[in-house]
This record gives C-alpha cells, sequence and structure tokens, in this order.
C-alpha cells in the first residue's frame, strides 16, 4: 500500500512535468510563429490542443484517485492540492499560446506594424518564466519560485510599453488599427501566462513551506 | 465524527456561496459605475478587494482541513474539488471586478466616447451568467449550469461586435484611442467573467453527473 502510494505520487510528477513541456512549447512556438512569420508553427500549436486538454484531465482523474485511495499526510495533501491547481494554470497557459497562435495567423496576412522590440522581450521573460517555475516544482526551489514572482512585474512594465507604442501607431495611422489591435491582444496574452507562472511559483512555496503567499507577493498589483 | 463532517461540509457551502455573493457585487458596481458614471462605486469595488481574497484562502483552508480529516467518498470527493476550483473562479471573476473598476476610473476622466448599447448588454450577461452558475451549485441543476454553457457564445459575439465598433471609432477619431481601448479591456474582462461562470457551469455538471464536460461544450471554441 505504501509502495503503491509513493508510485502513484511520482507518476503524477511526471504528468506533471510532461504537461508543463507540451504548455512551455506551445508558448515558444507561438512566439516565434509572429517573430519568424511562420504560418506552419501557428498551426502546429493550434492541433497541439486537444492533447493538452487530454492530459489536463487525465492528470485531474490521478489527483481524484490518489485522495479517494489513500489519507494522505498534511505535506502530501498539500502536494497533490497543488498538483491539482498547477495542472489547471498550466492548460490555461496552453490556451494562451493558442490565442497567440491564432492572433498570428491573422497579424500574418498583414505587412508587418513596426519592427518588434519589446514583444520579443515580452514573450522571452513569458517563456523563461514558465520553465522556471516548472524547475521549482520539480526541484522544490523557493528561491527560483521568488524569482519568478518579481519578474511579473516586469511582464506588466513591457506589457505598458507595448500597449502605448501600439496605441500611438493606431491615432498615427488608421489602417494599422486592425493589426496593431491583434499585436495588444497578442501582448495581454503574453501577460496572462505570465499571470499563470505566478501562480505556479505561489503554489511551490505553499507547497514546501506551507505559506499561502497569495494576494501578498510583488505580483498582486496588476491584474489587467 | 459522521456528523462533524456534515456539519463541516455545509459550512464550506455556505463560505463559497457568500463569496460568491461578493464576487457578483463586485461585477455589477464596476459595471454600474460605467454607466453611471459613479466614481464612488468605482473605489468600492477596489477597496472590497482584500475581503474576497481573504475569502478565497479562508475556503482553500478548509478544504484542506476537511480532506485532512476525513477519508471522504468519490461523490463528496469530488464535491470538496469542485469547490477548490469554483472558489479559484470566484477569486478571479473578483479580480477581473476590480480591473472594471480601476478602467472606469480612467474612462470618467474623458468625455462618454458613445452612447453604451453592447456594453450593458454585455455586463448584464456576464452578470446572469455568475448568478446562475451559483444557483446552480446551490441546487445541484445541471439543467440550469448546461443553459450558462450556451450564452458564453453570446457574450463572445458581443464582445467581436464590441471590439468591431470601439476599433472603428478608433479609426475615425484618433483622440477616442485611449479611452476606447479601456473599454475594449472592459469587454475582455466581461468575457473572462463568462470564462469563469462557463468554468463554475462545468463544475456543477462534475460534481453531479460526474462526467467532465470540459473542452467539450459550446463554450470552449474561443478563448481570446
Amino acid at each position: 500500500m505504501e509502495r503503491h502510494f509513493v508510485r502513484d505520487l511520482e507518476e503524477l510528477k511526471e504528468r506533471l512535468l510532461w504537461m508543463g513541456s507540451l504548455a512551455e512549447r506551445a508558448v515558444q512556438q507561438s512566439v516565434q510563429a509572429i517573430l519568424d512569420g511562420d504560418e506552419r508553427l501557428a498551426r502546429n500549436v493550434v492541433e497541439e490542443e486537444d492533447a493538452i486538454n487530454d492530459m489536463q484531465i487525465e492528470i485531474d482523474d490521478r489527483v481524484m484517485q490518489l485522495l479517494a485511495l489513500h489519507q494522505l499526510m498534511a505535506v502530501d495533501l498539500r502536494f497533490v492540492l497543488a498538483v491539482a491547481r498547477i495542472n489547471a494554470d498550466l492548460e490555461r497557459i496552453a490556451d494562451q499560446a493558442v490565442n497567440i497562435a491564432e492572433s498570428a495567423q491573422r497579424i500574418l496576412r498583414h505587412p508587418r506594424v513596426k519592427p518588434y522590440v519589446d514583444l520579443p522581450r515580452m514573450g522571452r521573460l513569458a517563456q523563461e518564466m514558465v520553465r522556471d517555475s516548472l524547475t521549482a516544482v520539480v526541484n522544490k526551489d523557493v528561491e527560483l519560485a521568488r524569482s519568478v514572482l518579481t519578474r511579473d512585474d516586469q511582464v506588466d512594465g513591457l506589457r505598458d510599453q507595448v500597449f502605448r507604442e501600439l496605441l500611438t501607431y493606431m491615432m498615427e495611422n488608421s489602417s494599422l488599427v486592425f493589426p496593431a489591435f491583434d499585436l495588444i491582444l497578442v501582448a495581454k496574452n503574453l501577460e496572462r501566462i505570465a499571470d499563470h507562472s505566478t501562480n505556479i511559483a505561489e503554489d511551490v512555496i505553499y507547497m514546501v513551506a506551507g505559506r499561502d503567499v497569495r494576494h501578498h507577493g510583488a505580483a498582486s498589483t496588476d491584474r489587467r
């Protein structure tokens, strides 16, 4: 029984990490599709969505099974509940990547609005936050998790820069309103990806330190 | 022990409903602030945020306690896990209401962009979805939950209308770019409120029927 439980827990962790790597790749490819003007990459992200959704349901089923079969100690219970939440955040990260890929498909039909400067930076930062939050889960690394929390403000700062710049373009040249608007949506999607990574990092801290840091981090000031 | 458990479960449900009514009121007031130009209402929503965040943490603690103290049967386990997810969705609904209230404060500094037609309709629809998804939780009403799922498409349709209209205004009159952009953000916030209500409705179906309807409803086609 004990052995069984350890194995179940290990498998749960492995599936979560696999889910994480799918979500991370979706983010990477969706941003790359815009930067490289690669329609095929965008389509790829959209097509992978079903596999990620199936994985989310599978992981939730495993959580349910674990809780139904074993009376968990507090530390394991915290871990399993955190897995359920991280699972939901990863699925939403993948959702946002699909949104970016769909925007990419529309954006690629127009001439390029401007040389992208802040958007690639924002994309890189968001991707790193996804990766580091997952690494923090694996290694139960509270320090790394905290560094994810602090980066959320940088993403919000870049988002405001991207907004201001694109709105200025829209004011100067009304033919740019539609493609620029899609780039604004992409910036909002990246911001939400960063938010979900922040949630994951908060869950790592909760899991390891048993402290609930939600609503008290540097990250809680802006949810727009 | 058995008695204890029933009481704990009942209290958990009551707290969740209280949390739901706070979230619902925040949505209602934030939209009303824009429609009536009422700055005080907007400020009220922002000030209530802390109380809602505290409530979220309290409910999560109760979930944790329940799972730690009792070995639950499948049906109760499904309920408790659904409560944890609904709790997170309600907190995010309140977050979106705060975003709307913050946009309201900026919007009210400008002359009115246009007579609002679709935005109030979208606001009403989103509020009804929040309320009905909660009523569905209380009454374990699968039919009502399904009706919430179908309304998500209407909200997405209204959002696209609001987007198109405001983008057209921006093209015609560049001085409107900034306030119109804030109204676009509000439409996006309302869309996300509808999405979270949809999540809650899906959880009701999962809770009652034991069927996972995520990613298979009419609602899963658009997450932008």
